[in-house]
C-alpha cells in the first residue's frame, strides 16, 4: 500500500513515491504517456518537472523560483502506464507534500490538473489544433483549453469572482482580503484567483471558512496560472481548480471570460497593468452596455493606493473611466453586496442576449489586447500616449508603456536594453508622462516596486517632442 | 417552461419543442455549434438529422429504416447558442420522445450523445487528429472517441460483457437472453451491446431488474453503434450510455477493447462474421495466453444453431480454435458464472502486466481486421480459403468470404453485382466451401437469413481449381 | 468473505449464512438486540420469523401462507452484536434469496425494515409509548412509526400515488396496472401499494421502467403491510421502502395519511371495502372541501366491475357520493394525468393552509374507522343499514356489514359462527341488502370471490324488520 | 422569499425573521411542535430560548452568559406547523447569524439539532422512556439520545478523538490546538470536542484546513454539550453535528463511549477533573486489557502544567497509573501518530471482541461517576483520600474532593457555604491534601484558575486526623 521511501536529498527532506492520480485524469492514451515520458528536445518533460515541483511545494513562499531547483536538485517525476490507469513516479520530491508516505490529496489533484494541461495543449499545438495568429482562434485556444479542464460548468448561475492584487502584501492588507472573501462566501460567491500567495490566497481562505458556516459544497477555488510564473507563485493549497494556460495574455483572457466580475485588491505595477488592460477592453466602443462589475477595495490604510490608480486613469482616460469600476474602502461587507448586484446585472444581461454564463462570448478582446508585448526600444517609439486618441487604443498603449518602464527600471532584460541603448523615446503628452512617472514613485514609497540595488527611482524613458 | 406545441405531419403525432441538452455535453463552442448548423456540403446536418431521428424513435422496431423519414418527413433539429448553454430545437418530431409536452430525459441524453459524437469525429477528421492509414492511429482514434464520450472509466474493476446476436430472434431466444442479463446483473455486471432490439435489448433489460434488486447504482448499459445501422436499431430506451462510432470496424474495435468478455447469442449472419472477426483475433500469435471469455449460449430450441457454428469452425481453423470458446445450452446462472470466472482471469492478467482496465491496449488487431472489405468480384477472387494457411490469416479470408457471399445473396448492391459480372470466384479449398453452403442454408431453414423474394438458397459463387 | 453454506432443507433449496444489514438501520440497542433474540412468551422471535420469511421468499406466489413454513421447516434467524453493528444469522433460509451465496441486497434491506419495525413497535408498546384508546392518539402513533420507518420526507412536493386493488387479477388487469405505473413514472410520480403481487406490483414495475427512462433516482416503491397479510402477500422485490405497521387499520391509516392520491384497479371484496372506508372519510362533514384525488380504473374488459360499484355507491350514498372519484376506463395516460391535476390541488390546498405535505394531518378520521371490527351475531346485529342516516356513519356500517357478509360467506371464523349460530341478523333496508347481494354475485361470476367448494353464493344473513 | 427585518433591540443590532428548519429534522409530529411552544411551568420554551441564543450568537466570546440576554432582552422563538413541515419564527435576534437577512445555514442547522434534543428528552423523561436510576438504564439513555441525534454511524473504521482542554488559553496553546488538530485531520481524524472556544475550537479548525487540502468530505466536527453550559460557551462555528445531553454527567460519558481516543490539552481545574474521571474508569479493574489512547500534550511554554498533573497522578494513584497515558511536548505529529497508532489498538480490539465502533458498550462506568456529587459539608466529610484504597475508589472520591475545594474557593454556592459553616472537613492523607494544594496553587499562578476578588489562594478545608 504504502509504496513509498524517505529520504534526505541535498537541502531539504524528502520521499519516493509511487502514486495513482486522483480527480478523474487518468486516461491517458499511449501517445500521451509516452509524450509525458519524452525528455527530449520538445522539452515537456523539463515542463512537467518544473511545474510538478512548483505544485509539491505548495504553499511555500519565496521570490525565488530558482532555489526550489537548488533545494531538490534531484526531484524527478515519471509516468509509467499501469492497471487501472496510469501511476506517477516522484523521486526526491518534497516531503511537505506527503503525510507519514501518502501523498495529500488536494496536491495529487493538483499534480494532474498540470499534467492534463501540459498533454492537452502541447497535442493541440502540434496537430494545428489552435489557430493562434487570429482573435477569434485565440479566443477559442481559450475556450478549449478550460474546457478540456472541466472549468465551464453549465447550469450554473453567475457566481465567479475574480481577485487580483499583489502577491506580497502587508499583513493588513492580507486580512482585508481575507475578510472580503469572507463576505464573498456568505453569499455564495466562488473565486478565482492567479493562484499563489497574499491577495490571491487571501479571498480563497476567507470564503472557505464562510463556505463551510454556510454548509456548501462543490465550492470552486479556481486559480489560473501559467508556466513562466507557476514556479513563483505556487498554487496555494486551497485552489480545487487549476489550469495551466500557455501563457500569460491567455491566462487574463481567461480571467475575463470566466470571471462574472473582478476585484481588485493593492498590489504592485502587476496589478496597474491589470487594471490598464481591463480598462482598455472596457472601453472598447463594441463592449459598450456589457456589464461587468469591477471593485477596486482595500484597507483604511490603502486608501492612498487607490486615490492615486483613480487620478491617473482620470487624467489618461477622461472621467468617463471611472463608470466602470467603483472603489470601496475599508468595508469588505459592502464590496460584496456591490459584487452580488453587479453580477445580476450580468445574469439578466445575459439572459436578455441568450449568452451563455460560463463563458463571456460577447466581449470583444482586440488582438493587441491578446498578444504578448516586447518592450524594445523600437517598440517602445512605435507607442503614442496622446489626449485625443480613441480611449481603448490609448489604454491600449499606455499598458505598453507601463510595461516597457517596469521593465526598463526593474527587469533585467529592461534594465540592459536602458544600459546599451540609452532610455526609450517616447511620442507622448508631458502630463501623462509625468503623472505615470508619480505613480511608479509613489509604488516605491508603498513598498510595492521594488528596485534593483534600491536605489532613489529615476525614469528610464524621455518624452519626444510632440 | 413548457417551450412544445403538438401536431400530426405526415402520419404520425409530432411535437415541435426546445429543449435544453440533458447530460452535461452543453458546452459546445461556437464553432462547433456552427459545424452542427451547417446544412451545406459538408453533410453534418443531415448526420445530425438522421441520428437524431433514430434516437427520437427509440424503442420503435422497422426492418425498413428508410420509414421512418416517410413517417416523420417535416422533422428537423437544429442548435443555438443560448444562456446557460445550448438549446435544442426539434420541428415535427415523433410524439412518443414526450410526455406532456416535455421530452423523456434519456432521449434526451441519447440525443446529446449524438451530437457530442458527430462534432467530435468531424473536428477531430478536419483536423488531421487522427491518423487512419496506419493500425496504431486507429487504435488511438478508437480510444479518443471513446474517451471523449466519456465511456472510459479507470479504477473500476473488470465488468463489462459485451452481448452480441440477432436483433430479430424468436421469443425464446429473446427470454433467454434476459435470463442471461438478469444473472449477469444479479453479480455485477455491466451490459455493452449494439444497441437495437432482439440480442441488443434482452440482456440490458434482464439486467435493469438485477440491478434494482441489489440496490446497484451508476450502472452502464452502454450502446455501440455507427451512422449506418442506428436508422435501423435504433437504440432501445435502457441504454444510458451511446456512442456514435465512425463505421463498423471501428465499431468492432470498441466492443473487443472496451469488454472485458463476450457473450454470442443466436443470431444472423452478421453475427457468423462477428465470431470469426473476434475469433481471427484471437487466433493471432501475438495474442496467445491474452485471457478473453467468449461464450456461445442460447435456449435448448436454439442448441443446433451453436453447434453448426462449432462444427464449421473446428472444419476451418483445427479443433484447437474451441479453446478460444465455451458453448453453453440453457443455463444462464451458469454462463454468468463462467464469465465471472473468466472475467476474474483477464483482472488478474492485467494486473500481472500492468495494463489498464479500460481498453485492451495489448490485443494486436492487425490492420486487415481494421479496414473495411469492399465484395467485388476482384475482391473475392484474392481471397484464399484454404487449408494449411496460418489460421488468422484464414479467418480474416473467410470472414470477407462470408461477407462477400451473403451481400451476393441477400444485400442490393451485392446482388446486383452477381447479376451484372456473374457468380464470384472464389480460390478455396472444395470441404471448406460446402460447409459455409451448409451453413447457410442452415440459416435460412431457421429464418435466421432473409432471401429477396423467399426463393430458394442458391450459392452466389464457383471454386477455382487450386 | 463469503460466510455462507447451501443446503437442502425439506423440499427446498436453502443457504445458511451470517449477513450484515444494509441501509443504515443497524444501530441498535444491547436491548434491543435482547429483545430481537428473545424467544419465549413475548413471541418477538416468532414474529420475526414469520415477517422474514415472507421476505426472503419475496417473489414467491402462494395462496397459501402457511406452506412457506412447509417448505422451509427448519428456517431461523438470529440477531447478533458485533463489531461495527450487528451481525444477522440466517439458518435453512431460501436459496432464492442468494446470489452464489450472498444475499441479494434489496431483500438485505427489507429484512432489516422487518427489525426495524418489530423492535420499535414492540417498544413503544411496551414502554407505554402510544396511546391507542383515543383517535388522535391512534393517528401519532402511526406517524411515529412511520417517521421512525423514515419514510416520512419534508421538502418533497406532493406526488406519492397509492394503488390499490386485487392481488389476484387477471393478465389484461395486470398489464394495465403496469401501463397506468409507467405514466405516472413518466410524470415522476412515486409510487405506494400494499405490496404483494398483481395490482401492488404491476404500478411499481411500470413505474420503474419509466423512471429509467426519465433518469429518475431517489425514487421511492413504498410498501405498507402487516404481520397478518405479509406472510401471504409477501413483498415484491422493487419495494425499496417498506413498513410493517401494527394492524390493519393502522396500515390503512398510513395509506389515506401519507399518499397524496389513490387509484383503484379491479379487486375483490377486499378492495370494495377499502372502498368503503376510504368514502366514509371522504364523506365525513368536517373533511369536505379537502382534495383528494381518487381514480377508479381498469381495462376495457373491466368495465363492469366499477359499473357495479358505482352503481352500489350511488343506491346506497346518494349521487353527489360520485363527486369523490373519477371513473377512467382503458386509458393510462388519461389516469395520470387526472391524477398530477388532482395532486397538484392537494399541492396547493397544503400551501394556503400551511399543513405538512409528508403526512395527511388535517383529514379526520373517526375512531370508528381507526378500531378493528369483529364480525359476531351481536356486532352484526347492532348495524344500520338504512337510507337517511348520516353518509359518512352508513358508509361506516356498510363497510363492517361488507366485512361482515364476507367473512360469513369465505372466511373460516365467519362460517363457523353462521353454521353454529345461523344467519346474522342484520338491520337494513332492503333494496339496499339486495344490491350488496348482487354486487357479490357478480364479484363470484367474475371469479373476484372464492366461494369454500365452489358452490353457488348465497347470502348468509336475514333483514331485520324495520 | 426574504421573509425578514432588520432592527435594534436593546444594544445589539436584531434581525427577525421566519426561517424553514435545515438539516432534515422537521418531522415533528403536532404533539412535539405543541411541547415546543409550550410557556408554561415545564419551561421548556425557556430551555429552548436560552439554547438557541446561544447558537445564534455562536463565535461570541463572554464568560458572563448571562449578558447574552441582556444584549438581546426582547429575544424569541416560535414554532410553527406549515407546509413542507415546520417554520421557525425568531423575532429579535441577533443579526450576526445572518446574511442579508438571511439565516446562515451552518447556525439553522445547530438550531435544529437544539429542538430536536429538547424535544426527545423532554418526550422520553416524560413518557418514561429512560430509566435513570440503575446504571445500565443511564448508558442507555445516553445511547438512545446519541442515535436519535444521528450521531452513532454504523460502517466507520474508528476515528474519532475528542479533544478536553481549557477554553481560556493562551495564545501559544491555542495555536498548538491547531496545529495538532490539522496533524489530526490529515490522517483522517474527526474531531469531537465540548464545543465553545479554546481548545474546544482550536483542533476542529487545523482539521477543517487538513480535510480539505486532503479533500475530505463527511468530516465530522461534534460538539457535545448541556444546557447549563451551551449559554457559556456557545458552540463555534465549525461544529456540524451538535448534540444537548440533558447534564454534565451524561456528556463526560458520551465522550467517553463515543470517542476512540482522547487528547488532553492545557487547561483549568475543570480539565484536571475531567483526567481524574477518565483515569477512575481506566483503573476499574473491569475495564483492564480495554485499549483507550489518552495523551496529555501542549506547546514547550506549558510543559510545566502536564510535569505537575503527572506527579499529582503518580502520588496520589501509583506509578502504575502512567500507563495509561502519553506525555508529548511540543510536537503535534508525534501527538497525531501517536494517536493513529492508540486507535489501531481499539480497532482490533472490538474486532476481536465483536463489539460496535461507534459505542464502547464494553467500558464499566461505575453508578459513581454517573451521578452527579454536589459538594456540601456533609458530602465533603464521607470522602477518603487515603493510600490504600483501591485506585478507582479513590479517583472517584478524589474526583469529588477536587470538585468541592474548587467550588469552595471560587463557586458561589462553595464560597457561600463555606462562609458559613467554615472550611469542609476531609478524611484525607496529609501528603496528598497538600499535593492538592500545591497543584491548585501552580493553576492560580498560571492564571488558569481565577479567585473571586483576586485575592491569594488559601485551602477552604482541613484534614481530619486519620
Amino acid at each position: 500500500m504504502n509504496d513509498s521511501s524517505v529520504g534526505q536529498a541535498g537541502k531539504a527532506a524528502t520521499v519516493s513515491a509511487r502514486i495513482s492520480p486522483a480527480g478523474g485524469l487518468d486516461i491517458l492514451s499511449r501517445n500521451e504517456v509516452a509524450r509525458l515520458r519524452d525528455v527530449s528536445g520538445s522539452g515537456l518533460h523539463g515542463l512537467l518537472r518544473r511545474c510538478a515541483l512548483a505544485v509539491l511545494t505548495s504553499g511555500n513562499i519565496s521570490d525565488d523560483p530558482g532555489s526550489m531547483f537548488e533545494l531538490f536538485p534531484d526531484f524527478d517525476i515519471q509516468v509509467l502506464q499501469q492497471d487501472r490507469g496510469i501511476k506517477i513516479e516522484l523521486t526526491h520530491a518534497p516531503a511537505q507534500a506527503f503525510v507519514d508516505g501518502q501523498i495529500i490529496r488536494g496536491i495529487n489533484e493538483l499534480l494532474m490538473a498540470v499534467m492534463r494541461d501540459i498533454v492537452y495543449v502541447s497535442t493541440q499545438l502540434e496537430q494545428g489544433g489552435f489557430d493562434l495568429d487570429d482573435s477569434v482562434g485565440i479566443t477559442h485556444a481559450v475556450f478549449e483549453i478550460l474546457r478540456n479542464a472541466r472549468t465551464l460548468r453549465p447550469h450554473v448561475d453567475p457566481n465567479l469572482v475574480v481577485c487580483w492584487g499583489g502577491h506580497s502584501i502587508s499583513r493588513e492588507e492580507y486580512d482585508y482580503t481575507k475578510a472580503v472573501g469572507y463576505q464573498l462566501g456568505l453569499r455564495g460567491m466562488d473565486i478565482c484567483t492567479g493562484c499563489g500567495p497574499g491577495a490571491m490566497k487571501g479571498p480563497m481562505k476567507g470564503a472557505t471558512i464562510a463556505h463551510a458556516k454556510q454548509r456548501r459544497r462543490n465550492n470552486r477555488y479556481i486559480g489560473i496560472t501559467e508556466p513562466g510564473i507557476i514556479a513563483a507563485e505556487s498554487p496555494n493549497p486551497i485552489v480545487n481548480q487549476l489550469v495551466i494556460m500557455p501563457d500569460i495574455e491567455k491566462r487574463l483572457e481567461a480571467f475575463v471570460r470566466m470571471g462574472h466580475g473582478i476585484i481588485v485588491f493593492p498590489g504592485g505595477v502587476g496589478t496597474a497593468e491589470e487594471i490598464l488592460y481591463l480598462l482598455g477592453i472596457l472601453l472598447h466602443p463594441d463592449n459598450a452596455g456589457i456589464p461587468f462589475p469591477l471593485i477596486f477595495t482595500g484597507p483604511k490604510q490603502s486608501a492612498a493606493y487607490f486615490e492615486q490608480i483613480d487620478r491617473f486613469l482620470r487624467l489618461t482616460l477622461g472621467d468617463e473611466v471611472a463608470q466602470h469600476y467603483q472603489i470601496v474602502v475599508d468595508d469588505p461587507a459592502m464590496v460584496a453586496r456591490a459584487m452580488v448586484r453587479g453580477i445580476d446585472k450580468v445574469r439578466n444581461h445575459r439572459l436578455d442576449n441568450k449568452d451563455a454564463f460560463f463563458f463571456n462570448w460577447a466581449l470583444n478582446i482586440p488582438l493587441a489586447f491578446q498578444q504578448p508585448f516586447r518592450p524594445t526600444h523600437s517598440a517602445m517609439r512605435e507607442l503614442s500616449i496622446r489626449h485625443g486618441r480613441p480611449r481603448h487604443e490609448l489604454a491600449a498603449d499606455l499598458r505598453r508603456a507601463f510595461s516597457g518602464i517596469v521593465a526598463g527600471n526593474v527587469k533585467d532584460e529592461g534594465v540592459r536594453a536602458i544600459r546599451e541603448g540609452g532610455p526609450f523615446d517616447i511620442d507622448g503628452d508631458k502630463d501623462i508622462m509625468q503623472a505615470l512617472d508619480a505613480l511608479l514613485q509613489a509604488f516605491v514609497v508603498q513598498h510595492r516596486m521594488k528596485l534593483p540595488g534600491g536605489t532613489a527611482y529615476e525614469p528610464c524613458y524621455r518624452v519626444r517632442a510632440g
